[in-house]
This record gives C-alpha cells, structure tokens and sequence, in this order.
C-alpha cells in the first residue's frame, strides 16, 4: 500500500523564481490529502500529476498567507471541474470567517460543499479517522496558533502465513478466527496459538508535518517513532536566535526534533530566500541526524512497507 | 520613452502547467503599473525581471479570481520587502470590504498605505492623470462589472528644430517661447511661425487593455485609434455562441474590435483551456486583422515612438 508524501512548495513567506510557497500532498493509498496550500498550489498540484479533484482533505497549518493563500483559488477551481463531493478544511480559526467572505465574494455558486473543521492549536486532537488512517494534530510554537500533522496509518490486519495454512491444513472458518487474532481449537483438543501462524504484514507508518515552529520538545514527543518527519529549517545555525526570536527553527533545532523524536528520516523545507546553497543546510542537519534529506519541488517521498514479524518456523 | 506591456498571463480561468491567470504590466518611461493580478503574479514579476517595489499603482478589471486572486500575496510580499510608499489599486466595488478583510486577517501591521479607488465599470472616467500618463476605464459588458482601462500617453511637449535654431540664430528665450508653442516675433517685425522651426518630438501613444467581455462597438469607439490593442479571445469562432452566453469574446469579436477601433496592433489572451494550438486562434483573427499577436507569457510589446512631424525645411 503506497504511503508517500510529494512536495509542492518548500519556500517560505518571500516567494522566489524557483520555489513556491508551503504545500505537500500525503498519498495513503490513493487517499490523497493535501498539507498547507500556499501561492500557486493548484498549478503545482497540475505539475506533479495530481488531480485536484482527488483531495480527499485539506489541513492548514496555520493562517499565514504562504500556508493558505493557495486555497481560495483552489476552491474556485474545483468548483469550474464541477466537484461534486465536499472538502473538509482542517484549520485553526478564524478560517471560518475568511472561508465564508471568500464564498461570498466569489463563489456563491459552487457545486459542492466545504466543510471547515476548526484545528485547536493547543491540543494533541484526532481530527479523521478512517479504515487506514488516522490524522493528529500536533502543538506547535510559532508567532499565530499553529498546528502540524500526524498522519498515522492503522495497523494492518493480520496476515495468516500461507506455509501454517498448509502445515496445519487449515479450514477457511479457522483462517478467518486467526485474522481476528484469535487462537485456533480443535475438537480433537489441539491448540494452533494465533501467534504461530499469523504476521502482521508490515509495520503501521506514520508521517510527521511540523510547520511553523520554534523547537518543541512536546511535539517530538508526540510523533515518536515517526518514520519520516518534516521540520521546518527557515534559518542556518548561525542564525539560531533569529528564528528563534521570529517563531521558527534553525537547521539545529529540526535535527533535535529528528533525533528526540527518534524519526527515521527528516526533511527540511520552508527555506528562508536568503539561503542560495540548500546543502548547505543540510550539512548542518546532516552532522546530528545523518538521514537528512531537502524537500525538493516535485520530490516524493515514499514510505515503504516493512515486515514486522513473519511467523513461519 | 519606453511605452511597452509585458505579460505575466494569458490564461483564462483554469490554470493549465504552463500559463498564468491574467496579469500585465504596463511600463511607460520606467512607470510600472499592474493590469490585473492572477494567482502566481507575484512570483511572475520577479521571474520577468520586474522588482514588485517599483508598482505605482494596480489596476484589477473585474472580481473574478483569475483576475485578483495574486494580489493578496503580492499585498502581504510587498511588506515584507518594507515597502514605506503607498500602493494604489483602482477597482471596482466591492473590492474596498475584500482589502480590507485581507488587511484584517492577514496584514494587520502592513508598512505602507493601500488606497482603493472605485472603478464605476459603466462609465469612460478619467483614473490617473500625470506628466507623462492618463489611464481611463473603459466599460466593457461581463457577467460581472468589469472595466477595460486605456493607458494613453500624453504629447510630449514641442522641440525646436536644431536646424532652425542655428538657421535663425534663436536666442534662449525665444527657444523657450517656441516651446511653449507662441510664434517669435522681434524688434526687428520679423515673424517666425512656431510651425516653422518646432516638432512633435512624437505621437503620443496608447495601449488599451479590454478583458473580459462580450464584443463592444461602445469600447471599441472609446480606443479609437489605439496603437496597441489587448483583447481577450477565450474562445474560437466556432464557439462563438459559448462566447457570448458567458460574457466572452471568440476570435472573431476581438478582431472585429481592433478593426473598428483602427488599432495598430491586435494582442489576444485569456484562452481557454481547451485549446493546445493557439496559432489556429491566431490565424483566425489574422482573417480579418492581420497586425494580430498572440500574448505570450513572457513576451514584451514595445509601442515604439514615431516622429509626427519634422519641422526642418
């Protein structure tokens, strides 16, 4: 099952020739959802190939213009592909209000609904739910309420091992109590323990969206483990007390964060405009938490499946 | 004196990988001003070389989203940048309660005043008048209140032919009173016709900017003689009847208004999605108007002067 994350934005607030302002798309499966939606994110979402009519969700991180303003064009685009399913926004307030002024000055006809769900900035909250998924919300620390976003996959069910099918010739009534997780008993008075024959396919993934903060030691609490964690890096290290003084993080604090938070890989992104060589931020995350990697435009990063535990013997 | 349009987007409504939502900018003599403000405008004056500080005024057609939606982020840029003089946008109502949402969400410390100026779309008013400029509304027939604007140089004042001068061994201050258009008349009675020795250093010239909208004899009239005409061509002339239910113009209509209005040149825009050859839009205004062009992202139109009349004999 695919689970990735495609980078549609990596800037911050001043735009550039090359980059675009905060936005990803997370890919469960086919559930696309996007994250932040800076300046110009509908043409990048044409760019990388993903149908703005296949969001399923939208979640704001919080309400400066280069992690909304891509929004509202959006919205009235969607409208003139004739949606007709609704959208969920996931944002802090007043999102509301901005939402309504937008529809009433410019798209009071639009053929489907938008839903805005209100994000508490404060609280560690589920904010979707489904068979595969489930979306947090994280703290963060930046000058205006701010959330980021966990998005953790549900635990797959349990495989039964095709060899202990075999093995122990089991019926289709016995493989199905095994994939509930319970212990196979036979008239005869044997006992196959769940544990022998099952395996869960692959381990539950998770991704981590971490932007616009100062360093949180609270937030890598509550995404550890987190398999691939985006953290914003505005500033260098040399300019630690600049993002620190301005709400954001320098290339240092998104490493603590990787590092506390005992992630398996990090990308770093909302670059400040100032910086021309991008290596050379990650050099600095690189020298405290090696599996660094920029959020290039246009790069996607895939979580793959890993086994957890066969059961064959 | 430089007198040329640059575009930053033909596209219409629905962004396509390649175009840009409608947006110009109209430089005279290192005057620039924005004809309006696509989703990306911003990002497209710094890719066509413009410095977004050097803006005196925008100009926004109508309130569609294709036509405004990038002057919010430009808005928001542009302090950032700590733009200190005052940036006037003329358009129409209700434009003033949407700046002044934006300002209130988004912008609540901007460092520098924006003025808006309502744009009545139904008459022919006199917007901005100063040395060199005057830019006029043109009203023009869409599904909402739009308004075209016609950019028209104003003469440049008399020169006294070098010639003339050495011929009638001119002093300053007869130069200065043939300057000012007055005959010279010494003590002598001697009279020299200021037709004789001065010259129109050159026409004043003229852009006019006229999207979106239905065919308008009315605007065509009220541009009348216009050296560089843009006109949108959402439409082929086989859609002509898709044109004009929503308040566009097909090849054809555009063409018939640039004939109409003696315009020197035809500049079509604003196309719709649907067409990947835009030559075949191209040829069929060239049936009727030969002097047309297509408004390719990134291209500049230069209106170049021409001398109307040389005085030497």
């Amino acid at each position: 099952m695919a689970f990735s994350v495609t980078i549609l934005g990596n800037a911050s607030a001043k735009p550039t020739i090359a980059s675009h302002p905060s936005a990803q798309v997370v890919n469960l499966n086919e559930q696309y959802y996007l994250v932040d939606a800076g300046e110009g994110v509908q043409q990048q979402l044409i760019r990388r190939g993903i149908n703005p009519l296949r969001l399923r969700a939208v979640f704001i991180s919080h309400l400066h213009g280069d992690h909304c303003f891509g929004i509202f064009p959006l919205i009235s685009t969607l409208g003139l592909y004739g949606k007709r399913t609704p959208l969920t926004i996931y944002a802090p307030a007043p999102f509301g209000e901005i939402l309504n002024n937008h529809l009433r000055y410019f798209d009071t006809e639009l053929p489907y609904e938008i839903k805005w769900v209100e994000v508490r900035t404060t609280e560690h909250t589920l904010l979707v739910q489904n068979n595969t998924l489930e979306v947090w919300s994280i703290p963060l620390r930046h000058r205006v309420p701010t959330a980021g976003f966990l998005f953790r996959e549900k635990q797959p069910p349990l495989n039964v091992d095709k060899w202990q099918i075999t093995r122990h010739n089991l019926t289709i009534s016995e493989i199905t109590a095994a994939k509930r997780g319970e212990d196979i008993i036979r008239d005869t008075g044997e006992r196959i323990a769940n544990s022998d024959i099952t395996y869960i396919p692959y381990r539950a993934r998770s991704y981590a969206y971490l932007s616009d903060t100062n360093y949180s030691a609270k937030a890598a609490e509550l995404v550890k483990g987190v398999d691939l964690l985006y953290h914003e890096t505005t500033y260098a290290s040399a300019e630690s007390r600049t993002a620190k003084s301005r709400g954001h993080s320098s290339t240092t604090d998104a490493a603590k964060v990787a590092l506390r938070a005992e992630a398996k890989r990090l990308i770093i992104g909302h670059f400040s405009s100032r910086y021309k060589d991008l290596n050379m931020l990650l050099n600095e995350c690189r020298e405290l938490f090696s599996e660094s990697y920029i959020a290039e435009e246009g790069a996607t990063f895939t979580i793959e499946e890993e086994r957890v535990k066969a059961a064959t013997k």
